[in-house]
């Protein structure tokens, strides 16, 4: 493909895309595939000779989108939002052209510095303390993670290796396998399964402390195990903090838990995967407070602000931090420079414009904020508040339509987009309709378990979900329902 | 932004990537920019109101432009390719919109199944044994990793995973921490300092094996180490062999290694980022030779097979080697999905259409199977081949000037598309060459070290790399070589 078929072609994906997205309700939200269908639709082994875009083309609706599930269909109310926008697709297309590897400053200067600016513009946005904030002189600062997982994951490293070097300064003959053996890092109940995995990962001991009634941990739960703990001989060096959680968007007390947290010297980390992005406004705020003692705060803007995945943006109070987790201390840094022959032209580099890769598992990184720059400055905060604005007052819509039908329950309290309620009735009474539901295929549901109960979650998704939608999913609901119940009658 | 500006400013931007691409070799390869240069060019704060498109689009020429390395200009020899290809560009513009995030087979079945059954067919290309391949009934089978970082580590965990549980069936008693205690990973002294920061991430003991003259490691030596190992207690359980390294992209003896782990119980991990997409030529892939002794392989085609970044393709023999290291065993992955609400509605997962996140450290993923099809598609494995062939010429042609030039010489066997060469002389001779090399900006190169001596690495990188071009970089190295001689001599 030369440059002037890719123009031709180029503009007809483009249409394409914006077809796709236009017409997207349309299109059944969920596939109606079995496990294995595609491998039958295509042949057994990469062609020989090239063959012509029009043949790769037609197998779009032939291959995949049978098997698609529509995330950004207006009748997509599972999991959680994930992002996209014309501005963010219209950056990724010049990152992909772009197309440099931004390891180091001097692999792409422009690819370090606008990821170092953008999370400045993102953190005050949030109203994050000023010492997250690269600024020009402090010792804090963002970056962006592919996932909230691996920003979990860098977080417990790090704080691993801030506790076992703190060990060692007070008693340098202990071995640090013993260290490690009794280090404990905490989350709550209804944390994500990627904090377990990080711990795995990590090699270290794992603790769920138990939620409230609510599902957010309060401080007195957390002080209870970690006396528990201690008096065990164990470590407790990290402690992750959900606002939002997967299963109900439950906020963590960390106001509670933070305090402690500083006086135990444990890191705490905040992973407010899908909360985060509601905090851009001042009436949803509140719910960050507390930030000030957290060593470490993530969320994705990749989820719920507009820009299309993967943008997981991660703000640290001390970078040096982080870089110590992989050992990445200057002497080191200096003999990797010699020795792999890549980096080596900035070793002079600024603290400001320090090498992102040891921030991060991954060393090769996509020019990623430029999505964040584009559909910040196309949007404009209030452009992003409104989007914000119009999902919680949707979720609120849905709510209440489930407040006045007496044979359903709310199950948990809606604060931001998401809303969780079920049938009075039984985990397997709940079950079948869900079941009901997402046979039918009109609208795409999952659910979650609260306190042992089969929960519905309704989470506002697409980017044009309208009242309409909403109003159409209840009828759906109800209409399923009392077929339901009218045959569980019989 | 509507779909109706969306259609305008995508066909816009289209033509700006074609220009781009086109006329790339009339930007300057390396940018003048000093560290900090771009802050002070954007305002501080996002904009409270939207800003026009025409807005944005003018930056990119004034803040980015200014800043980029630009990796596929012609002129660009540095580091290792990262691949870019037009087909590459236009399947991640349709990944963008379709924005699914494939972390279960329900979540978008069509991203899971293509993944899967391009893996296959690239493991086909490279004439991986059978045991590599998902097929239709195979333990094996590849996932795409987003850089081979990723992989190495993945491969890490699984091994430490594997190697815990063999220890703990004859010795249900021995305590965990004792065992990861005395874990010792091994690679290369040349291999890629991502494999030391694994084995600190994964918390074992990491030890380098020396390479030979051809900066090789043997069998012999591997072997020497081992046993000074074992006679100390230590437990050794995994060896990530390197084909094709970053500095000289020297080749580690798997036909010798690979017999020696599999009889030691030892994981085997073949990492060939760089060297892997040349085993698709016949006439390469005697060097992939003994693939057959490995536990797992990863090589990256967003470097050099056309597809962008981030596209890194692993395989392994024992899918369930993988999933044990982040204990989803079928209880807890039960348990997941009750408590988290999330991959709930396929719990049967078919072995073939496994949850992918199993598989990786970050829990979502873009729809990246879709590059590999279409490039392979629009390429054919001819082309793919032609596209490595010109490479590797490129490389010998630039290789046979420095042989005629008698004041430089060659350090390390040209195999592929990478040439390490030197000036006869001084360390400090050659950095000043070097530098007089960048600070020119008329092509762009990064050093290695062999052998203790400061070497200049020339690798043939863009797609769009012609002779021409090659030719003219060898009269500017001579010319800047041949000034700084008389320089010196003064």
């Amino acid at each position: 493909m030369d440059t002037a078929e890719f123009r031709r072609r180029g503009k007809e994906m483009v249409d394409y895309v914006a077809d796709y997205l236009e017409n997207i309700e349309k299109r059944q939200v969920y596939p109606d595939v079995e496990p294995g269908y595609l491998r039958s639709l295509i042949p057994e082994e990469a062609p020989e000779q090239p063959e012509t875009y029009e043949d790769v083309v037609k197998d779009i609706e032939r291959v995949v989108m049978p098997g698609i599930t529509h995330w950004h269909s207006p009748y997509f109310f599972a999991y959680f939002p994930t992002a996209n926008s014309f501005p963010a697709i219209l950056a990724d297309m010049l990152s992909g052209a772009i197309g440099c590897v931004g390891f180091s400053w001097a692999a792409s200067p422009a690819c370090t510095e606008l990821e170092t600016v953008m999370l400045d513009w993102l953190g005050k946005m949030l109203n994050l303390p000023e010492e997250f904030l690269a600024g020009t002189k402090g010792k804090g600062g963002g970056v962006i993670q592919g996932t909230a997982s691996e920003a979990t994951l860098v977080a417990l490293l790090a704080a691993r290796c801030r506790m076992v070097k703190r060990i060692l300064s007070d008693d340098p003959e202990r071995p640090e396998a013993d260290i490690i053996s009794k280090l404990v890092a905490y989350s709550s109940d209804q944390a994500h399964s990627s904090v377990e995995r990080a711990g795995l990962i990590g090699g270290v001991r794992m603790r769920k402390i138990p939620s409230d009634s609510k599902f957010s941990v309060r401080g007195e739960a957390l002080r209870k195990v970690l006396e528990e703990d201690k008096a065990a001989g164990l470590i407790p060096f990290y402690f992750c903090a959900t606002l939002g959680t997967t299963p109900s968007c439950a906020f963590d007390y960390i106001t509670e838990i933070g305090p402690i947290c500083n006086t135990e010297g444990i890191w705490m980390h905040i992973d407010a995967a899908y909360a985060g992005s509601a905090f851009i406004c001042p009436e949803f705020r509140p719910l960050l407070d507390g930030v000030e003692f957290a060593d470490s705060f993530n969320f994705n803007p990749h989820k719920w602000l507009l820009v299309n995945f993967d943008c997981s943006t991660m703000w640290v109070k001390n970078r040096t931090d982080i870089i110590a987790a992989f050992k990445m201390d200057p002497l080191y840094l200096k003999h990797d420079h010699q020795e792999s022959g890549i980096h080596t032209l900035h070793t002079h580099t600024h603290t400001h414009t320090h090498s992102i890769c040891h921030w991060q598992i991954p060393l090769g990184r996509r020019f990623r904020s430029l999505k964040i720059w584009f559909v910040f400055r196309m949007y404009g905060l209030r452009g992003l508040q409104d989007h914000i604005r119009k999902h919680v007052a949707l979720a609120k819509e849905f709510e209440a339509l489930v407040r006045v039908d007496e044979r359903f329950q709310i199950s948990a309290e809606v604060v931001l987009g998401l809303v969780c309620f079920r049938l009075k009735g039984s985990n397997d009474l709940n079950e079948a309709l869900l079941k009901r539901i997402n046979s039918a295929r009109r609208i795409h549901l999952v659910p979650c378990q609260l306190s042992g109960r089969f929960v519905l979650r309704f989470a506002v998704c697409a980017r044009t979900t309208e009242s309409r939608h909403v109003q159409e999913a209840w009828a759906h609901i109800t209409q399923l329902a009392t077929e339901l119940l009218r045959h569980v009658e019989r």
